[in-house]
């Protein structure tokens, strides 16, 4: 049994809601998920996330604060949640009052992306480090940005949208009118498409599952030239957007997680060769490029160690 | 006569070093300009910069403080100048050391980007916000970033890189190998040469100094349709590149400042509807998109400021 405050962390999705009490780097016990489509709107979900809150509680009475990540604008300050893209019914929902109205426990909400990011800076691959560019790669590219020490939040609580930089001043159009956002390249479902229409140029076409980012890592590691080719794409697109980062932030390291980070070599390799092509010597000699030590469970570390923090129990 | 502690301003340049000495956001005294090339070597350079500091003294006893803007990679902790890419000889050069030891005064010594910056946060156009973006668009294209009120500086000291960052992953290679790097499009020499390019394809080939960015200025401003879409497709490229730092660091505002932006409106509308149209609203709806207050005396200004708060004379 450890010494060190206890913290709840809840991970809010569109799927399912995801709560665990977390002990430094560890989830030590996890609540069953709530699935986030049966609620009718937030009253009743923040009703179930209370009612799972104390179930843990009762088991863990050391729990100091709750850390809740959203997927979706947040105001950290006032714990609002301003909008969510795919949950019905989520709009101007001051959580953090409800929840500690609820608890009675300190309750922080942030932007999930920035869980992640505080995850991996205060107990994974970040740890020590003043400057930071953490990136989550999977059907959405999300992205959080740490400098001089400190979570880079901005005037309006958006920063780290890295999924939605451009690589291309003239490239395809995205979510919000902008032209080239990575997002719009290296997104699961964009690498599916890149990969169905070179299979098919090449008179071999695919189905969409073979040409899943999983599928295609297995046909790269199995040689297929191919499947080689598309990740050396996606190495090089998201090197693009990491080099901005670099040039503008000469970060100590840059952290890659989510879906698409798991297909390893096969994607850091090329993103650390692009890279280093690309910047010159201070931008690049000490830059450590490494994958996200925290899979599905960064969510839940982060907003837990955030919560801790922010409660005044650092770690 | 103000009670504010003076401080004197360097503007180290390729050209030539200006001097002068600096009161709040005012130079109320500029000492002769030194001509860069005319020294072998940092050592005499540095004798003729302490020279002429002691005679800027001699009228100003209230000096508390130096501050040097250099062109290139500096350490602003230690006060060394890594490399200048345009002065022979200057290379892992302890400036501060050696001229706080010529002068008895404390030295700092900053990168020029970062200078200008200073003086715009403090002085200037940047007044009062926490997360700013500086540009300065010329022969180059430097930057700066500001993020929760402090200037980011980086690992190695090389961050606000924006002219460096890509614009099109398949672009023209830069500098550094860096593929479609801003500065390699809306640079001086690069303006020139699309208009250049732009003319002799409309039938109407014109000389370099018809399409230097002045005369391209005078000539949108008379109605000529090619250098209306030239400053369109500047201002487009640009707010690319800002762009990408609005998305990654949500700031309070944009401040432009260096030759080119002196085409005004030209370069400012552009720049404002390309952002618009690419960004959401938590992005752009309360962000500021304005020129530099300060023109060539930013950088004496900024290093003044600067000085004086590192010395503990905050402004």
């Amino acid at each position: 049994m450890s010494d060190t405050p206890l913290a709840i962390g809840i991970d809010f999705g569109g799927t399912s809601v995801k709560t665990g009490v977390v002990d430094g780097s560890e989830v030590i016990d996890h609540a069953p998920p709530i699935a986030t489509p049966e609620f009718e709107g937030p009253e009743e979900l923040i009703d179930a996330i209370a009612r799972t809150v104390e179930d843990l509680r009762a088991r863990h009475p050391g729990v100091k604060a709750i850390g809740v990540g959203m997927p979706g604008f947040v105001n950290f300050e006032t714990g609002t949640v301003y909008n969510l893209t795919n949950v019905r019914g989520w709009t101007n929902i001051g959580l953090k009052a409800l929840l500690e109205a609820k608890t009675g426990l300190p309750v922080t909400v942030e932007n999930d992306a920035n869980c992640m990011a505080f995850a991996e800076w205060k107990q994974g691959a970040g740890r020590g480090f003043q400057h930071l560019i953490c990136m989550t790669l999977g059907t959405g590219v999300g992205g959080a940005v740490i400098a001089n020490g400190q979570l880079v939040r901005g005037a309006r609580h958006g920063a780290g949208e890295i999924g939605q930089t451009s690589i291309d001043y003239q490239g395809r159009p995205g979510a919000y009118g902008n032209l080239g956002a990575l997002e719009d390249y290296v997104g699961n479902n964009e690498i599916t498409a890149s990969a169905r229409v070179a299979y098919e140029a090449a008179g071999d076409p695919k189905g969409a599952e073979q040409c899943s980012p999983a599928a295609l890592a297995a046909a790269a590691n199995a040689g297929d030239p191919i499947a080689l080719k598309i990740w050396d794409d996606v190495g090089r697109m998201i090197a693009t957007a990491a080099m901005n980062c670099c040039w503008l932030l000469n970060p100590d390291a840059i952290i890659i997680g989510g879906g698409v980070a798991k297909a390893g070599k096969l994607v850091f390799d090329p993103i650390t060769k692009h890279l280093h092509e690309q910047l010159s010597g201070p931008f690049k000699d000490d830059l450590k490029i490494v994958p996200a030590r925290f899979g599905n469970e960064a969510g839940i570390v982060g907003a837990a160690v955030l919560a801790l923090e922010t409660a005044g129990h650092p770690g």
